[in-house]
């Protein structure tokens, strides 16, 4: 690691993404007293963010630190990089880490922000990451969390996970972004705080439909903890830690989803919820929502796994099958009784 | 129990408590084929419900169903019940339990529906029923979950948990309250049950404070999940199993609290945070909120089983020391890093 070469001088993080999450977790690295290159893909980008200390697509209205440099240029990014953070589409990952695993600074720990699964090899994205730069699980971190990226780039105050399988790893990168309104926790189950965040969207889709619906605050509170429910399930397949879904990349980055109005995978839901199509409520948000996308990836694992989760399929028909809500949501009420823990 | 006694009839519940939570319960009772009879303390309460089919003090609007009888004789409430539901104010269980111990049928299952601990003894609900009424954990279960009782009454879907230490009683009384809006699932962990739903109020206080103070989504995402996280601390001291908080008594409860405009605890939290005294927040509300009282039992129960409560700490220090909002989250955000699970 960079700590021991240069032993006197600052960390050095290189952040990958200008988009708002990699902007403002640059933000919050710099706070924490980092020196911060950011790679924007294009470089009118990079030059307006150095020249203005704007991202102004991104992130408007927010002053970027002066700890932060901005380059389009991946190698100039890399360079010397102890922490090499990672804040790229989910499924573009792969392309793009192949093309800058040879500039990567030696030793550096890769740090992933994506809340995604791979379509087609049902990958988690560190299993893409060490799979691609070839490296070990010591150099290879998460953070996720309930980190609203326009919250967190105003400095209001949050928590997060730094998730490594080696501990001394996950505490050094705790060190490098820990600031008065970041306040991170380690945790040593990258399995389970990835999972929590791809399922997070899938569970987020459903409250929105629920709320599209009028169902109330009772249903919401049902679905958060049941959806929960079986993302530890599917977590406990996986080899995952079932506590980690009780923290904060489980509960806590749900409970923001859910709360947040921002929320495209609640809005979404929402239209769906009150009875729109899927192609009405594309055609009204102008986007999709990355819900939309990784219910189908997630029940492919439960379907691996052999593991029950009944909210991720009544997503999947309602989104995908044309399902009526109320016909879902009657099945769902009308399953056997259980015992909340099996 | 009774079901030998009486094989061929309907299910038979009293409802010892004619509030809203109550009532809705009764309502839930009735529409899952029980003959109920629901005690009200006034009898002008129950003769209204008689004769109007309304408890237009607690349910307004709400049309109760045919299988729900009132009285203000506790004997003729408790007749024959298969199951004795206690829905008090949690402070005046021990007394009004004494009253009525001579008058219960052989055999019934005493259910509680209250979210409290006694001030003075810190004893959970289930402790005083069984000590007060002299039955063994077989004839004590609990119901809890994410239950707002306008809600359940509208028949709105939810879930909920009905634990008993003997896992048929569960069963038992699982059948009794099964209906298409309300899904009860069985727990065996009833101290878990309990602490969840005692801690739910306090950090619903701190939720609101938050909300109060305008930090967003984050914070609540955050809170919520610490808040559990300590929540797990002491019922992991006082023999919980941890899951149970991630469960519908805990996270499920939490949630729907903090969700819902009408929570007490909500609305009385947010005040404090925009800076008002507890004096003042009273006055504003015309009402305290449990969590105000019951945050000194939650602490007094952390410093009896040497469990770290910060956020409890913090809502006691707020509430009742006149300690400034943002001086105490600046604490809070300040402490030495973690790692999440200890």
């Amino acid at each position: 690691m960079g700590s021991e070469a240069r032993p006197a001088g600052p960390v050095r993080a290189a952040v990958f993404g200008a988009g708002s999450w990699g902007t403002a977790f640059a933000v919050v690295l710099a706070d924490a007293g980092c020196e911060v290159t950011l790679w924007a893909r294009r470089p009118e980008v990079a030059e307006a963010i150095n020249s203005t200390r704007v991202n102004a697509d991104y992130l408007p209205g927010v002053e970027l630190p002066a700890g932060i440099r901005a380059t389009a240029d991946p190698a100039e990014a890399a360079r010397d990089a102890d922490f090499t953070v990672l804040s790229v589409p989910s499924q573009t990952l792969r392309g793009n880490l192949a093309a800058w695993t040879p500039l990567l600074a030696p030793g550096t720990v890769l740090v992933s922000l994506m809340k995604g699964v791979e379509l087609g090899s049902a990958m988690r994205m560190s299993e893409v990451v060490a799979e691609v730069a070839k490296v070990g699980p010591e150099r290879v971190a998460v953070v996720t969390g309930p980190n609203l990226a326009r919250e967190v780039a105003s400095r209001l105050p949050t928590t997060a996970v730094v998730a490594c399988a080696e501990e001394p790893v996950a505490r050094r990168l705790q060190a490098a972004c820990h600031t008065p309104y970041f306040r991170p926790y380690t945790n040593t189950d990258v399995v389970g705080c990835e999972l929590g965040g791809a399922v997070k969207n899938v569970i987020g889709l459903a409250v929105g439909i629920a709320d599209g619906m009028g169902l109330g605050d009772n249903a919401k509170g049902s679905l958060i903890t049941r959806g929960l429910a079986e993302t530890t399930r599917l977590g406990l397949a996986m080899g995952a830690d079932p506590l980690t879904f009780a923290g904060l990349a489980g509960l806590g980055d749900l409970v923001a989803t859910c709360s947040s109005p921002l929320s495209r995978n609640h809005t979404f839901g929402t239209n769906l919820g009150k009875g729109m199509t899927l192609e009405e409520t594309i055609a009204v948000t102008r986007q999709t929502a990355e819900g939309v996308k990784s219910c189908e990836s997630v029940r492919d694992l439960a379907h691996r796994h052999g593991v029950d989760m009944p909210i991720t399929e009544m997503v999947v028909e309602i989104v995908h099958e044309g399902k009526p809500p109320v016909v879902a949501l009657k099945e769902l009420m009308g399953r056997d009784p259980k015992p909340e823990r099996r």
